[in-house]
């Protein structure tokens, strides 16, 4: 997987910080993940072929997540792109778009789809090419979801000596690779696993929080991921601020990942008044060491 | 005045030049025109106070001289902006945009205004602090309005000797500069308007012309214009595809430029095609040698 922070500030931009849009790849498939204003530029910007993306998750409808979406569809169709795009979001969403599409987009080049999310549980939203797409219901002042994508699990590796020891066929690898025991030709005898196969790499798994106020409901379903990003749009120094926008401070987002027991934490949707965020960074890495306050451009394989 | 660009490419933006937009500043007053995704970033990396703004003018409603106009909108409302704002546009903003406004900005902190505009002759849309703005219909796809923007003629300046030599009070001196003769208290002679009176500076002006095919009957509205913005999105090289899409070549733009005895020409809105715009800009110099290409930034006192 690869993440690039295409921008991570909250409501009104600054002069160096967009506000959100992010592109997960995962398996070679392009997914965007919120969509800002100036969402465009910076994929233009940070060389990304946007004429990938068939899916698109949008959080929820505030604009500094969703007011670059008909900008970057009109740029898709002036290009002539012709896969399907797919929208994950509010129902609203389509109603609000569409008039906006057909007025500025005349006829549009390729097949938009919408499919509209879910607020009061978790739901698989997709399962394609070795990856889960699973929504996560927050807690803000509207209705939002964060994103969980995860590889499915992968098939064990044969192992090359065990090939020419026991002279495996094609049939034999694919039974041995789906877990069915294997009996050694000559002997009878079944042969250990371990000799046969071994594991694959672990399964890796990203999740999008933003925007929530402190919400532990998150913890079960996102254990054990391996990146987590979460909204951490002010400091303890504006507790009460995070409390009354339903937004989270640093810490807390820490909390979660501590909780989740996540591989690392990315702090971002940071409030215009931190110009410099490492006091955020700072303040998660009290409670979570592995945390890091992005930046626009931020790129991260793992 | 003073001119700023704010972004200088056509439809699609590329990773150096955004779409359309403007701030000209006249005696003090901001004007914004054009409001492509990204403004407010742009007027933010620029240090411009876009709090200012209390008249925006929307040549037409094609994208890239229109999608950031909520957000900027939203932002202004989220820094709490009381003063009215008043977009010139097409009736159909009003219309498109307003839902959006209600759905996204919740309590817009200000008043905003739309006054709509025609598109079968030129008419002042506004006279106000010795300024003038006048529409100016173009020859596009769709119904499209360039602004002129000039200085009212200036009152003359009182020569300080004539004060001292005349002994003149503050009703003598706002009678001369109403153009009324004075004469002299001794000699009862009247004295030559020269020896009272010298020249205000000139009046100055600017058109902004885009989007537009070649369109002369633009000449005798912006005569003598002393800046002239107009769209030059091709070279002669793309001449076929300038006039397909009703927009202009570089040296059609020039000999507007030509015809209407403008003092200085800048090129813009410049297809995505045009990595360097010298092209462009020389094409221009041929006809008219005051050309210059602008870039996003460009800034340009008059």
């Amino acid at each position: 997987m690869e993440l690039t922070v295409l921008g991570c500030n909250s409501a009104t931009p600054t002069s160096s910080r967009n506000p959100s849009a992010q592109i997960l790849t995962v398996s070679g498939r392009t997914f965007l993940i919120d969509c800002g204003e100036g969402t465009q530029f910076q994929l233009r910007k940070l060389h990304i072929n946007f004429m990938k993306i068939e899916e698109i998750f949008i959080s929820h409808l505030h604009g500094d997540h969703v007011f670059g979406l008909i900008g970057l569809l009109c740029t898709m169709s002036l290009f002539n792109k012709t896969t399907p795009l797919t929208i994950f979001a509010h129902p609203k969403l389509k109603e609000m778009i569409m008039p906006k599409i057909e007025f500025f987009c005349e006829n549009i080049s390729f097949d938009l789809r919408f499919r509209p999310l879910r607020y009061d549980k978790p739901e698989v939203l997709q399962e394609v090419k070795r990856a889960r797409v699973v929504s996560i219901p927050l807690k803000h002042r509207i209705e939002t979801c964060g994103f969980l994508f995860k590889e499915l699990a992968k098939e064990p590796n044969i192992r090359p000596a065990a090939i020419c020891k026991y002279g495996l066929s094609i049939p034999d690898i694919v039974s041995i690779k789906n877990g069915k025991p294997y009996y050694d030709s000559f002997s009878g005898e079944e042969i250990p696993r371990t000799e046969l196969v071994f594991d694959p790499p672990a399964v890796k798994s990203y999740a999008y929080l933003s925007d929530t106020a402190y919400c532990p409901s998150v913890v079960p379903i996102i254990k054990d991921v391996s990146l987590l990003y979460h909204e951490a749009t002010f400091g303890q120094d504006h507790q009460d601020l995070a409390k009354k926008t339903l937004h989270s401070t640093a810490h807390q987002a820490a909390l979660i990942a501590k909780e989740a027991n996540a591989g690392k934490l990315l702090l971002g949707h940071f409030s215009s008044r931190y110009n410099d965020t490492l006091v955020l960074e700072q303040e998660a890495q009290a409670v979570f060491p592995n945390a890091t306050a992005v930046y626009d451009g931020f790129q991260f394989a793992f």
